[in-house]
C-alpha cells in the first residue's frame, strides 16, 4: 500500500494489458513528433546547443512515469521555464565566465532537489500562494516575451534581452542586417503553421479521415514544416547565403555526469531556480489537474513534486535543462489515447531512437524554422482577458495580475514573479488588516442577525451588537479596539456590547492583550463586553487564558441568546429601578 | 479645525495657563536631570562622540510638541534605536571609511522622511504588522544586547560586536586588560544604582518626603552618581590611571546643516533607517498610549508619525542621531505632573543651558557611570515572560517571539527584527491556508448551527453542512475543494451540500474559479450545491459574476432556511417516490 503512493507506476504496471499498449504506443508516436522539434526550440530559447533539449526528453520523461501520478502529463522542456532558464544564464554570465550547459543542468539539479523536498515535507500547498490569476497574467507576459525573442532567427538578426525593451530596442538596432533567405524561411514557416493551426484539421477531414484523428495528425504540422524547410536548406545549400541551422548534433547520449561544482555559481543559481520550480510546479499541476479531472483520474499535489523533483534531477543528470509538465503536448498526450505513463516510456525511447539515427538530418533544420514553431506556440498562451475578468471582479485581484504582468514585460521573468506572489500576499495582508465591521440587529420572526444597513431588523438602543469579518490577529486588533471607542462614545445609553464571532477563527496573542485593555476600559465605562458564537477552536485558546474569568460580561452560545438575556437583565433591572416608567428597550 | 489636526500644539497653546506652566516647569527640571546622563550615555551606546545625544534632545523635543498628540511622551535618544543606529553604521563603515556623525545624521534625516511619508499617506496601520509578542521579545533581546556591549567599559577594555557570541568573545580575549580603577568606578556606579532602585524611594521617604516626591526624586539617582564619580574623577586625576572620560564636549550648539550627500551610502543605509523606524514608531506609539489611557488622552498614530518623523529631521539638521519617544522618562514626565507638551520645550530649554554652561565639568563624567546607568535602565526591560506567555497560548505566537529573540541575540538586532515580521507573517498566512473545517448540524430547539463534534446536533444523511472558518482565498481555495470532495467519497446518500459562510470575508478570484468548478463537478455528480448566512460585501462581488446564474442549488439567508427548504423539497421528491416508505431523511 506504502509502496504505491511512493512508487505509483506499480499501479499501472500491475493492470498493464495488451490494450493499453497499443494505445499508449500510438499516442507517444504522435507525441514524439511533437517533442522532438519543440525540445529542440526550447534549448534554443533557453540560450543552449539544441542537443540539450533532447537530453532533457528522454530520462525525465521515464522518471517521471515512475513517480507521477497523472498518467497523461508529458514532462519535458516548455517555454516558459526555458525563458526563465535563459534568463539566469544571462543573469550569471554578466558576472563571470559561466558555460550555459553547466548552468543549465545546475539549475535543472537545484530545482530537482527544491521540488523533492517540498514534496517529502508535504508542502505542496506552498504552490498555491502563486495565485492562478497571477499565473495567467505571468504566462501572457512571459509569452509576448518569448515571441519577441525569436524574431531574431525568422530576421537572421542578433538582438538580446529579457525584457520588453531590450528586445525592441536591439531588434530595431540590427533590423539593417535581416538576411533575405532567413527571411523567406522563416516567414513561410510562419505562415504555414498559422494556416495549420486554423485549416490543417478541415484539410485531413476533407481527406477522409475523422475528426478525432484529423485534429491529432493536424498537431504535428511543425514537422512537416520541419521536414520540408530541412530539405530545402539541404538540397538549396542555403547554409551558404546565410540561414542558421541548427548545425551537428552530437550522435547518440552522453554519459550521465554532474554538473561541475562552484558554491559561489550554485548560489547564484539558487533563486532562479527556486522560481522556476514554483513556476513550473504551478503550470503543470494545472495541466494535471485539468486533464485528471476529463478522466476523473486524482492527481497527487505532494507526490506530483516528488515527480517533477525526480525529472529534473534526471534532466540535470543527462545533461539537460529544467522540465516540467507542458500542457499542449499533454493534452495531445491524452487526445491521442494514452492510457497510462507507459506512453511516456515510450515517447523517450522514441527520441533516443532519433538521437541514434537522425542528427544527420536534424543539422540541417533551419533556427527559423524552430523560431516559428516557438512562436505559434506562445502566441496560443496569450489571453488578456485575465486582465478584464480581474478589473470586473476586485481590484486587489486586477492589482496583482496588472504588476505582475507589468515588471515581466518592462523587467524580466524573475522579478515578475516575485512581484505576482509578493504583491497578491501584501494586498491580502492590507485586506485583513482593516476589516469590515457590520453593526447587526435581528431579523423579525428568525433567530438571524444581519447587517443593519442592508436588512430590516430589529435593534435595542443599550445594546450594541457588532459583527467583525475577520479573524483578530496582530495586524487588525488595534482597529477594532478602535472602532468599538469610536462607536461608544457616540452612544450615551449604551450599556452592553456584545461581539459576534461568527467570523472570528482565531485570536491571536496580541489581539488578546488588545481584547484585555478592551475590557478593562469598558467595564471603567459600566459597559459590559460580551461575546456570542465562538467557535470551539477560538475557544479552547481562550481557555487557556484569564481573559473568561475577568470578562466583564459573558460568553452567550449564540447571539440570539445573548440579545435575549441581556434584553431580560435590562429589564429586570429597569423595573427595581425607580424611573421604570422612563425606561425603554 | 483642520489646522489643529496638522498642529495639535494649537489645542494645548490656547488653554495654557499658570497652573499648566508651573505643573509642567517642575515636570522639565526632574525630566532634563534624567535626559541629561541619558543622552550622552545612548550617544557613547551608538559609538558617537556623547555631545550628539545633547544635540538629539532639543530641536526634537520642540518639534515633537507641536506635531504630537501626546501631552507626556519624551521624545530623544533612547536605548534600542541607538543599539540600532551603532549596528547600522558599524555595517556601512566595514566597506568604506565613514564618519559616523554623518551616517548616524543621515539615519535620523532619512528615518524622518520615511516617518512623515507614512504618516501623510495615513499608513500608521502598517505598524501593526510588527506584532506586540514579537516586539516583546525584541527588546529583551536587544537590553541584553546592549548591557553586555556596556560592560566594555565597566572593565576599561575593548570590546566589539552587535550579537551576544561576538561580544562574549571579544569580551573574554580582553579580560585581562581588565583597568582597576575602572573597574571599581564602574561597579561602584553599578552597585549604587541597583541599590537606588530599590531603596532609595523607602531612605527618601524616612526623610520626610511624601510618596509620590520619593519616588519621583529616586529616578533622578544616576544624576547623582554622575556627580560623585564626575567629582572623584577630577579631584583624584584618575584620568591618568587610565580611567576613560566623556572628555572634551564643545561647548555651545552647532549650526543647522544637512548631513552629506553619498547616494551609495544613503542607499546602504536606507534598510536600517526603516528598521530603526518602525522599531522606534511602533515602541513609541505603545508608550504614548499606555500613558494617554491613564489620563483619558487619546493619540493619533498617523499624526504621531507626522511628529517623530519630524523630530527626526529636527534630530538629523541639529547634528543628532534617530530619536523616539522612550517610556521611563515619558513616564517620569507624567508622574512629575506634565500636563502639556510645553513640558518638553522646557526640558529641550534645560538641556540647551547645559550645552552652554556646563560642558566643562561633563568632560570629566567617566564612561564607566554613563555605561552603569544604561545597563541598570535596560536590565529593567529584560522580561522572558513573554516566552512562557506565548508558549502556553499558541505554537504560532511561540515560534514568532523566540525566533526573534534567537536572531536577535544570536545574530543582531536588524535581522532579528527582519524575521520577527517575516514569521509572523508567515505564520498567519499558513494558518488561514490550512482552515480548520467543521461539518455542522441544528442544535435542538434553536435555530443555531455548532460542530457535530462539540455539541449534540441534529442532520440529515442526505445534506452535509459545511462551514469553512476562513475566507476563501489563493492560498487556501483548494484545500476546500479537496475536503469537499474528500467528504463526498465517503457518503453515498448525499445530495446536498450547504456550505454555511458566515466565517467567509472575501473570495477572491482564485477561490471563484475553484468554486466554480465545483460547482460543476458536483453537478456531474447530481448533487446540489447551496450557500447559505453569505456577507454583504461577499454577496456583492459574487453578484458581479456569473457563479450565481450558474450555481447548481441557492443561496440561503440562513443555515436554518437551507436545512427546511432542503428537507423540505426532499419529503416531496420522496412522496412522489415509488419507493416512498424507504426515503429517510
Amino acid at each position: 500500500m506504502k509502496i504505491a503512493v511512493i512508487f505509483p507506476c506499480i499501479d499501472w504496471i500491475k493492470q498493464y494489458n495488451r490494450g493499453s499498449f497499443s494505445s499508449d504506443l500510438v499516442a507517444s508516436i504522435i507525441v514524439s513528433f511533437m517533442l522532438i522539434p519543440q525540445a529542440l526550440a526550447y534549448a534554443i530559447l533557453a540560450g543552449l546547443p539544441a542537443e540539450v533539449g533532447l537530453y532533457a526528453s528522454i530520462l525525465p520523461l521515464t522518471v517521471y512515469a515512475i513517480f507521477g501520478t497523472s498518467k497523461t502529463l508529458s514532462v519535458g522542456p516548455v517555454a516558459i521555464t526555458s525563458l526563465m532558464t535563459a534568463a539566469a544564464i544571462q543573469g550569471v554570465a554578466s558576472q563571470q565566465a559561466v558555460d550555459p550547459v553547466n548552468a543549465a543542468m545546475i539549475l535543472a539539479l537545484l530545482s530537482g532537489f527544491f521540488l523533492s523536498l517540498l514534496g517529502l515535507l508535504r508542502l505542496g500547498f506552498l504552490a498555491n500562494f502563486l495565485s492562478q490569476p497571477v499565473v495567467s497574467g505571468f504566462i501572457t507576459a512571459s509569452s509576448i516575451i518569448i515571441a519577441l525573442s525569436q524574431f531574431k532567427y525568422i530576421l537572421g538578426i542578433s538582438a538580446s534581452g529579457d525584457n520588453l525593451p531590450d528586445l525592441i530596442q536591439t531588434l530595431v538596432a540590427n533590423i539593417h542586417q535581416t538576411n533575405k533567405i532567413t527571411l523567406i524561411t522563416g516567414s513561410c514557416a510562419l505562415i504555414f503553421l498559422f494556416w495549420a493551426r486554423h485549416y490543417f484539421k478541415p484539410l485531413l477531414i476533407r481527406f477522409c479521415l475523422s475528426e478525432h484523428r484529423a485534429s491529432l495528425l493536424a498537431k504535428t504540422a511543425p514537422v512537416l514544416i520541419v521536414v520540408i524547410t530541412s530539405l530545402a536548406a539541404y538540397q538549396l545549400g542555403l547554409a551558404d547565403q546565410g540561414l542558421a541551422l541548427v548545425g551537428k548534433i552530437p550522435q547518440g547520449l552522453p554519459a550521465l555526469r554532474l554538473p561541475v561544482f562552484n558554491p559561489a555559481l550554485w548560489l547564484d543559481l539558487l533563486v532562479p531556480a527556486i522560481l522556476i520550480s514554483i513556476i513550473g510546479y504551478v503550470s503543470s499541476i494545472s495541466v494535471g489537474k485539468t486533464l485528471g479531472a476529463k478522466k476523473r483520474q486524482k492527481i497527487n499535489p505532494d507526490q506530483e513534486l516528488i515527480g517533477l523533483g525526480a525529472s529534473n534531477i534526471m534532466a540535470s543528470l543527462a545533461g539537460g535543462l529544467p522540465v516540467t509538465g507542458g500542457f499542449s503536448r499533454s493534452a495531445v498526450n491524452l487526445d491521442a489515447g494514452a492510457v497510462t505513463q507507459a506512453a511516456s516510456v515510450f515517447t523517450a525511447i522514441g527520441v533516443t531512437l532519433v538521437t541514434f539515427t537522425m542528427t544527420g538530418l536534424l543539422a540541417f533544420l533551419p533556427k527559423a524554422t524552430l523560431a516559428a514553431t516557438i512562436i505559434v506556440a506562445v502566441l496560443g498562451l496569450v489571453d488578456f482577458s485575465i486582465l478584464k475578468k480581474s478589473w470586473d471582479y476586485s481590484l486587489s485581484d486586477f492589482i496583482a495580475v496588472a504588476l505582475t504582468m507589468t515588471i515581466t514585460l518592462l523587467i524580466g521573468v524573475e522579478l515578475g514573479v516575485m512581484c505576482g506572489v509578493i504583491s497578491s500576499i501584501a494586498l491580502h495582508l492590507y485586506k485583513t488588516s482593516k476589516p469590515h465591521i457590520a453593526e447587526v440587529g435581528e431579523i423579525g420572526g428568525t433567530e438571524h442577525f444581519r447587517n443593519v444597513k442592508r436588512h430590516q431588523v430589529q435593534t435595542h438602543p443599550s445594546i450594541l451588537s457588532l459583527r467583525i469579518d475577520e479573524s483578530l490577529y496582530f495586524a487588525n486588533a488595534s482597529f477594532l479596539e478602535d472602532e468599538i471607542l469610536k462607536n461608544i462614545e457616540q452612544r450615551k445609553a449604551l450599556k452592553h456590547i456584545v461581539l459576534m464571532c461568527t467570523a472570528i477563527n482565531e485570536i491571536d496573542l496580541s489581539a488578546l492583550e488588545v481584547l484585555k485593555s478592551l475590557n478593562h476600559q469598558l467595564k471603567k465605562l459600566h459597559i459590559s463586553f460580551n461575546l456570542s458564537e465562538v467557535k470551539g477552536p477560538v475557544m479552547d485558546t481562550l481557555k487557556k487564558t484569564d481573559f473568561i474569568s475577568q470578562l466583564n460580561g459573558q460568553i452567550f452560545l449564540s447571539q440570539h441568546m445573548a440579545i435575549k438575556t441581556l434584553v431580560e437583565q435590562e429589564l429586570l433591572a429597569s423595573q427595581n429601578h425607580p424611573d421604570f416608567k422612563d425606561f425603554q428597550i
